[in-house]
């Protein structure tokens, strides 16, 4: 990407369910960010459950269309719910899949940005701990921000749209710094190439 | 469960694949422990994506076998992977339909056993965590032991079957403990009632 | 401990400063359980930094008297201010003491209620987490509650007690957690033992 | 940092004790390293625990001398053993005065190369986590690179040095991404200053 290039963004929430802040949030931050990054949510509800018999060319397809996309991004925004205090099995699942093979998948060295939401007052902390761990294993640029947590989700979440600005002042920064991210590293992949 | 009576085991592993060491580790035990248990290894592959819109009477059916079974049972056994530093996508989605209601569901309460296993010398440690902090949001009683960890598992499995005597010493002992605190339970609870 | 004992308790938080909330809750719960219970609450600060080298005999002496008062209680009450994302150095380190050795110190199946605070909206689930990572490294027996995580500790706090009514509740009710596995686990010694 | 200035590292372990093989590891690097980078270990025995009464001005002359070799130092390398599954607490506790103010402190935006030792076959991988999240927490830049867990070090370090090849290389790998890393962001700098 270039500085006068848009960035192409992928988000995935993992909450599958019609109402859900995590897609909510994802929505109102594409549209935010619409003059300068094309933003695409992905429905992860066709990615069957991992099995590794099935990696490479026997991947099903709605695993190599979600594949072909995270790579062809510039970067990744991921915004799930705290489940179990952790992350949706649902975006672990489509993690699974997208993180092999190990140390060169579509997530090695690609700038994520990720951010969590909760119903209660208390979730998300360790929702977003739990998605460093795994896009560090990946070896996955988690883009460094202060972070986004979005509590109490139901008094902030309006019409399918965040309207809590404070909460989405952090939900920003976090986008800003991806796309910062994304254009240092375009820039220093130049200058090694010229 | 009184001390005369056999226990009721379910185990899931969140690995779908064919030569699964994981699945290895639970068959053998199954056998190990035939004299005192019913061991039902569960497959987790029928069981859908999450989806907070389909609870209570809206389960789809895979998910109410599998929380009946939990139901049913005294004790779970939990063996998986070490995926992406955590447990894999499947046996975290399968828990999240487990898990709810918050506080009261199947698995409040629930003694259960946990022990890890990877195809490398290091993994393991990360799953076996990460399970903890799932199984202690959801109130499940994971059972005080000696950490149950098998690495570098395609040494140690053959023909479908753990065969390191040290391994299988540890994921023993773990079930051992399971048995125990299942009848210390059931024993305050017939002190209780009687 | 019989029933018609009163249990012994330690308590400990790794906050050093004069007006520490997490001091404060074990004021107040000292206070609420002076019928039942002997609640000692631990100065860490004159523990020293741990050093392998002077383990077993060579102990430092508030080594050895903090080891001893662990040993005597039934049972420990950790609570701890959430220091980046974790539990604080002070506390980790006098765990490590008493983590000692591995697998028998006076740590191992010593019965734990534990507890967090914060300053700050958000802080004080990982610091829990972190909490049971390490006790269940040493074999603690870290009760099974409702999670007590007392956020906005400045607003619950007022001349060196809890007073939020709600906060209270939860800590209460894991320090009662604590009293009744106390009492079991007495039971099942005394019935093995009878 | 010019790309022809040599870089100044800061190394902590975090143990104390005498044949530390976390201390040999960074022995060996700061060797290993010597013709491009001034590696100096920092002792933390002489660091007071923590405690909040006693920030900025009032910090204790061991605290004030090591954040301001914290400071100074173009980049931090974190080796430590694990210690009940998480990092010592002598070096959470030099990370819980270095990491105040947060978000502004020494360590925020720095880059930090960690790695972990044991002496046990299991070891590491939970040290390594927990370095990163508190990592995180503070803001400071964990440089990505290929995770560098030395188990079984009594069998891997001799006389005070690190001599198992893999392992070095490795940790090697983890220094060098350290010093691209620096490079980046100060030619980053440079170009925005410039």
């Amino acid at each position: 990407m270039s500085e006068t290039q848009r960035a192409r963004l992928i988000g995935m929430t993992g909450s599958l369910r019609a109402g859900s802040y995590s897609n909510a949030v994802l929505e109102t931050l594409a549209e935010k960010f619409a003059a300068v990054a094309d933003f695409t949510i992905w429905d992860l509800a066709p990615v069957p459950p991992y099995n590794q018999d099935f990696e490479g060319d026997k991947r099903p397809p709605p695993v190599k269309a979600l594949l072909a996309a995270i790579d062809a991004a510039d970067g990744v925004v991921l915004c799930a719910p705290e489940f179990n205090h952790s992350i949706p099995g649902v975006l672990r699942n489509a993690l699974d899949w997208a993180s092999r093979p190990a140390f060169t998948s579509v997530m090695a060295y690609k700038p994520v940005a990720i951010m969590a939401t909760s119903r209660g007052p208390l979730g998300g902390a360790r929702c977003l701990e739990h998605m460093k761990v795994a896009l560090d294993s990946m070896l996955a640029r988690v883009v460094l921000a202060r972070e986004c947590i979005i509590t109490a989700c139901a008094d902030k979440v309006r019409d399918g749209r965040l309207v809590d600005e404070t909460s989405l002042g952090f939900a920003c920064g976090v986008v800003e710094e991806l796309l910062r991210e994304i254009r240092l590293r375009a820039g220093a992949s130049r200058a090694a190439a010229g």
